[in-house]
């Protein structure tokens, strides 16, 4: 069984702003890579601490900071007080047990996404927050592990694939967003398949498994929930362009982030359905299987135990027994519970038991 | 067991607008058929790639474009260019995983529907998604397969039947969307008798694969949910006439299309709660059987076991039996045998169970 | 078991306002009555076809028009041309399978309803649809039985009770409906009685046909749901007095329905859940029956099988068994088996069995 | 079984404000009492049939008008005539199956409600109907018996406890509703403790009756819900302040009553959970039950059937039998039988059986 | 079993404003302490019986009365009084079985939280009810016991430590819910071990306490329900900012503790559906275990009943029985039976049973 300690809690009481690392720590060292790119030119640059960060917030290019690990307060602190980050942002980022969510400080904005993905073919959910800070002409992305996420998206930025480098800063925070959302349905349809799989299971052979597994699919998809029902509502909050930081341009594309967010809500609400269903299933081929082995319990006891009792009447040591001194005593007891146990077929066989 | 991967994914952090078919391919060559009619004629016509396509823009007469089969893109956006649709339209036609849908793209409106129909008698459900273009004066249809969905209408514009070839596309477009909704009802009809028939075997003899026939019809109607709750958005928004494309005639329309949404949305839950029941009918029948069962084999041992202990009694080889040596033994434990056999009817019949 | 197919389909294509009746013929000629009265008087008269009709559209009189019987279509058709109807109406005025609603079409209102009445005491819910057309001075009712559902209506002009002479079109479509909502509580105390009688069943000796009531309860019960949820809409609707052909002197009766409604409503929801207890009663009384004949079975087997044991070692035929040549050997092994048979007995009895 | 009919339903098509007691006569006569009461003193006084009534309409006392018994309708309609009260008010009065409503008639408010209360400790719950009519300076109850309710609001007026001299009619109005819900708090106590004894109940030995009371304890709550969930619409209405007949003064404490009604129903929600969670403790409890049952069964059986085998071939009455004829045979029987015996022991050990 | 009387009532119909301690008294004396701070210095003094309270109310300083301890209501009415607090809130204050809620008096707000933590590691969930009284310059608490729950606010305090000494009392007042808020995050984490390790004995050996311990996890779900849900309205009301008490900078922080306490609600409806699904594999898990004890019996009687007639039939006393004499017979008799045992162990094979 899969055993994952959820640890959500700090010590209670710490003032407010007070920078903790709430998760794990998955990486050796916190790494920050800035993708700058204008419509003519993409850079990439790794940075080092104590680097100067305040200039990346505003220039004329476009600038993507890459942040993965979060265990490293000091560069985080550093990062986001050069940026003019809030310190409640800065806690957020930090705790990765938070729940998807949208916030507008004006001059930038604070999203909070949950991260799914399947690593390899056939592999179990994986998954991770990631957190995004939207400026006027600057991203930054904060993950925990380094799985890279957005790798067709950094490609698409150096090949000037698409309009992305045509576009601000906005819309590469779309682009991410839109990543994400497609990696759900990479990992619906691993769900879907692992579904299917078990329904098969269930009506071939179900064993006490396959309500273990029933347990595991439901865990996941409440995950997924989790995952995707806040999504919805942070989306939508974006596409009705109350920010002036989302241009009018860039709306049509969120609304079409937001109908994705919906089908993969509607996918997964179905599974759920279906889920529901086959523990119906399963409990009655469980019952099913009880009647077929009362069955047969029944039938031997019902044919024998009269039979046994005949045979048990002429074991009897009585000085006078007529019958068993009658020639044809015995073979007639044969034929008797040869009558006996063919009335007790038919009777079988009128109630459907053979 | 039916079995159907649902391929909903594409490759993640793909540029918007990519065009990729998502779905099958049903036909060997998409077609495209245009039907230009004015109140005076009727004229149909067969597209082939590389013709003219912008003038069926803006004519005199309403043009219905009808394209079955999506899998070649490069037709598909030739089209789509000619009648100027956003890339995000044309990625959304060509993935037949969508959600029933309306946007407003101010000139056209692009609308998502699932078709549902029983295609002979007795058959499966059968769909597939049916997406429209609406302009001032044309409408565009695609569909994967070539079942003839809309032949009723196509035979009212060619006969001059009802006012069709009076009214506008908003009309035409109002008559495509009341001919999936009728064939709902069909569908519904056919759901209808299954569930009525499943009740029947039910009550006569239940077996293991009543079950899984509740459990197909489940999922009908989970197919058939998906199709109508997000439709009732679709028309009740059109309702609301908030489009400078659909006419305040053709509103008294979209607002019967809207009850008959509504009416079939009630059906289908009726049948869902009576599906429901039917399972505690089944789990219930199949304990009752587990009941008689048990009650047989109850009173089949409840009767011989104390007799077989008698006759074991007498078949012990003491050698001071007295009761042996009686001359009436044997009638006297038959008698004895026979008295028990008794007390235990009079006990079976009292709990009646018997 | 009631058998009865539902038929809500017409073929698809169908132009809109194509006149087709959907339901059963129940009678052999549609009946026309009209019913004309001012505070002064009231006239009946018999309506024939071809008689000029729109004279009753607009008179000094109240004009009530009763239609039973709905399947000549020409008759109808008539009718609703000479008062101007919709084609939309007309077509929904044929189709009894119609869901209650309320449209407004500026000149008159258009309403249906769904009329359920027990019709001998003791009996079945019978039910049909009413389908009323209310305009400034006229009321028009469509049923398609001859079941005299407005008795007390057509008694009250006539006999001049009431304020009914004295009000206009607006209070005799009042004046219907609430006769309609009087006979849902009729039918609601049937099926409250009905309820009942199952529980002492229940309680009594519950059977494999208690299932089965509780079915065709639930099925009942589902069809008042369908009937009285829209209905609420419907009257909450009216009472909001948009309509101008709704006088504010009416608005007060029509809440009053409305609250009678929303009476019947929460009668109803009650009756579910008790229906849905009884169902646990009734499964969990049938495991009760089980445990029963499962304990009378172990008892048997758990005193007589030890026994039976012992029976069978002294009629073993071995050379050298020194306990068969005791001279108390079968008397020993008589108060051995007693004593057997009283610690089970003690064993029962610890365990609450016995 | 405790057994009520349920009545209510009238005659349909009844024209409305016909006068009808629906309910059941609780007293021999019909009892009117006013209470006037000015800051400075409080007057009681008996009201006989035929005394002018209109008097107590507008004086520049308070005046509380406690009607108890329903039946004798002349007095009622004479009393409601003089204080000019619609007839569908004196209708709605008349019918003890209202649902609690709050209805704004200008000059007075229509306030129906349900009251509960356990009569002596430990007695099952009793209710019945209060209806109050609140004007600017009289306030008229109407009860079905005589239960003395309102008792404490009684003596509060004659000792002058407390502000209710000092204030209006509708603090008299608010006093009494809060006498209703406190009321409640008393009943819901006797229901939790009801609820903890059957817990503890389940606990200890579970019986076919703890189902009997888990259907008593849950029709007890539904009567609650439906007191309780109008109330709140009821109360939240008139703590908006609409009514002019409210004064700012008195809305502070019916938002106090708000407060009180919000937590009895959060209480009894409770109560359900805790309820429908005991229900499942009691089902699996029988099927524990029902193990247990089977176990020994098991266990004897399986200890047993072996060894009659056994002592069953050495009883054969077959020629040539060595074992027979061995000076061990008959102990090396026993050896054998007591080795398997232990065998098996060591079975249902490892099966945790024993 | 826990057992907890739960005393929600107080004598019907007393006038509004009576004290009344409703609770237990979990103190010898009620302790009064105030903490006056402001930027530059913090002092705390214990307040004592009699000593001039009203000074606090309007100070430079920031003044946090804190009272442990409410059964003297002569001292908790003294101090209200002082205050200026209304009668109601007063009757609140003392009632700790109020629901969370937020009332605005204009010149200060009266919230009710409850509190819940978990005293020492692996305790059980202990909670009492928390009321605050927010004025411009002043924050009073009241508590029933001396769980020092605000420690770390109080030590802040002292300390200097954040910006608290900065702040006003609408800071301290959410420091103070802030950190009630984190408590139950902890209480959450418990929660989730104990769900864990429930999980992992429901895999491996299910007994008849698992189910106790789910019915007693449910109760805890529930007590955290009726104290999230209520707090998460009170908060989010706090966060739009109506009163004037909230200064703006402030509602940033109120904002925050409103995520926090949806994620702890969004925490404890996955642990609801976690748990729901344990009692279903608790549920199998029985049925299961039943299966194998039905298998067991199944298995020895069916291999057994048959032998045992065999050698019934060879133990009978017929004269004439040929078998008998010859010399083979004995052997072929045990040839034959074990044909029978292999052929039965074949079966039980291909069911699957072995």
């Amino acid at each position: 069984m899969r055993k994952k300690t959820i640890r959500t809690a700090k010590k209670p009481g710490l003032p407010p702003g007070s920078l903790l690392h709430v998760g794990q720590q998955k990486l050796n060292a916190v790494k920050m890579t800035v993708h700058s790119y204008t419509p003519a030119e993409a850079l990439e640059k790794q940075l080092h601490p104590g680097e100067e960060l305040a200039a990346f917030r505003s220039t004329d290019a476009i600038n993507w900071i890459r942040v993965t690990g979060l265990h490293d307060i000091g560069l985080i602190e550093q990062l986001c007080t050069a940026f003019g980050l809030h310190p409640l942002v800065q806690e957020d980022i930090l705790n990765t047990e938070q729940r998807p969510k949208l916030e507008d400080y004006g001059d930038y904005l604070f999203v909070v996404l949950k991260a799914l993905w399947v690593e390899n073919e056939g592999d179990t959910l994986t998954g991770e927050q990631v957190s995004l800070i939207v400026g006027p002409s600057y991203v930054i992305s904060f993950q925990e592990g380094d799985y890279d996420l957005f790798e067709s998206v950094h490609s698409r930025i150096n090949s000037d694939k698409g309009r992305i480098r045509k576009e601000g800063a906005d819309y590469l925070a779309y682009a991410l967003v839109d990543t994400i959302v497609d990696n759900y349905f990479n990992a619906l349809e691993m769900l879907g398949e692992n579904i299917e799989a078990l329904e098969e299971v269930l009506v071939v052979q179900p064993g006490a498994d396959a309500l273990q597994q029933i347990h595991v699919l439901k865990r996941e998809m409440l995950r997924f929930r989790k995952a995707l029902w806040p999504l919805r509502e942070v989306i939508g909050c974006l596409s009705r362009g109350d920010s002036s930081l989302v241009k009018d341009s860039t709306l049509l594309y969120i609304r079409d982030v937001y109908d994705h967010t919906i089908q993969a809500i509607d996918t997964l609400e179905t599974y759920r359905d279906i889920v529901s269903g086959m523990l119906d299933i399963y409990l009655s081929s469980v019952s099913n299987r009880m009647n077929q082995i009362m069955k047969v319990l029944t039938i031997i006891s019902t044919v024998f135990i009269p039979l046994t009792f005949i045979v048990g009447v002429y074991g009897m040591n009585f000085k006078s027994m007529p019958e068993l001194d009658w020639e044809w005593g015995y073979p007639a007891v044969w034929i008797l519970m040869i009558a006996i146990f063919l009335i007790e077929l038919k009777f079988f066989r009128n109630r459907k038991w053979l």
